[in-house]
């Protein structure tokens, strides 16, 4: 890829960013990493990441717009367009579109190729660590959302309904269980690392909430 | 303090608390903690003690109505009246009135009894450790803010002005520092220890948004 098309794609892609919880930062998190676990892996195409990285959120706005529309299929959509104006191949611009319709699997669509799967490992390494805590709590904010809520005088460390209303839930429910779902070898030893970072800040959370005077 | 006087208290605090990063949990945390730090105090006053915690921020609706508005001056007077017609003395009532004044302490108007100090220190423990983090999280959520922010490709660690637009520059600017205006013995072991489980997040983050493929 050259840098100028690098540079158009990104463009592009800095026009649609609006959430702070999937801002410009996040793209670039998920493309710095998604980089470093192609280091590991025999055969990537970069220009095929590369693309899917930095279009693999575009769709959210129409996701925020009308909540029953799923941001990876409209983004998926979008940035098949946006590659075949730019001229790509429309068999390289439908390996892109499947990586980013494939970001999000949740039982379904399972990411099939190297580049989709790296893409879906470096997506959910944003949730692991110190950012994944970090952008739980800042999303909870936003949706007005608690840290923790209290039942009966204890704190409730599940949900009894998939949707969550807290941080501690959510850590529960998702956040500490992410390393389970991811597919590559790299991807699974940065996870082992960010989890210990997220795990000390839980425990230690939990132990300040619940202090006994 | 009889249980049905600190239950009339608790529920008119209850009425007035609505934010998430000041809600009842915070109330109940401040409590908790104030009743710890009196506990290693030669002579406290439990009941102003008690009654100042549970009331400290009541004003905060007044505030956000209206930015212009010190939500611990317009919280003290609140207090006041409210304590005056469940028939206290005013003498107490005033005492009251003085703790909560002077929680938000920033320049002027410093706490002078240990009560007030107490409550202080028990308002300002709550912004360090895990829990500190976590609000100052939440808050960014709310306020539209960021984790963090770059210029230049290196991560903002400072704000140029006194209004931080990160987590990051508001744990330079203010959270890493909390410790230092703490007036008791036991809130500055306390917060030494916090301090730590905030420090290893904080470096987390930076490293894992740093993180170099």
């Amino acid at each position: 890829m050259t840098k100028f098309e690098y540079t158009t794609i990104e463009n592009f892609m800095l026009t649609k960013m609006k959430d702070s919880t999937h801002d410009k930062y996040h793209i670039y998190r998920v493309l710095n990493i998604a980089m470093d676990i192609a280091k590991y892996e025999p055969s990537v195409d970069m220009d095929i990441l590369t693309a899917a990285c930095l279009l693999h959120d575009i769709g959210r706005d129409a996701q925020f717009a009308d909540p029953t529309v799923c941001h990876a299929k409209a983004g998926a959509e979008m940035a098949y367009e946006f590659l075949l104006s730019l001229g790509w191949q429309t068999e390289k611009a439908l390996h892109v579109r499947d990586c980013i319709s494939a970001h999000r699997f949740r039982g379904d669509n399972a990411p099939q190729t190297i580049e989709a799967q790296i893409l879906f490992d470096a997506d959910k390494l944003d949730v692991t660590g110190a950012i994944g805590i970090a952008r739980t709590l800042v999303y909870e904010g936003q949706v007005g959302g608690h840290i923790y809520t209290m039942e009966d005088g204890k704190v409730s460390l599940q949900s009894k309904a998939d949707d969550t209303i807290s941080f501690v839930q959510e850590y529960n429910h998702k956040l500490k269980n992410i390393h389970k779902t991811l597919y590559t070898a790299r991807a699974k030893e940065i996870a082992a690392k960010r989890q210990q970072a997220a795990k000390a800040f839980y425990n230690a959370l939990l132990e300040e909430i619940q202090y006994e005077s």
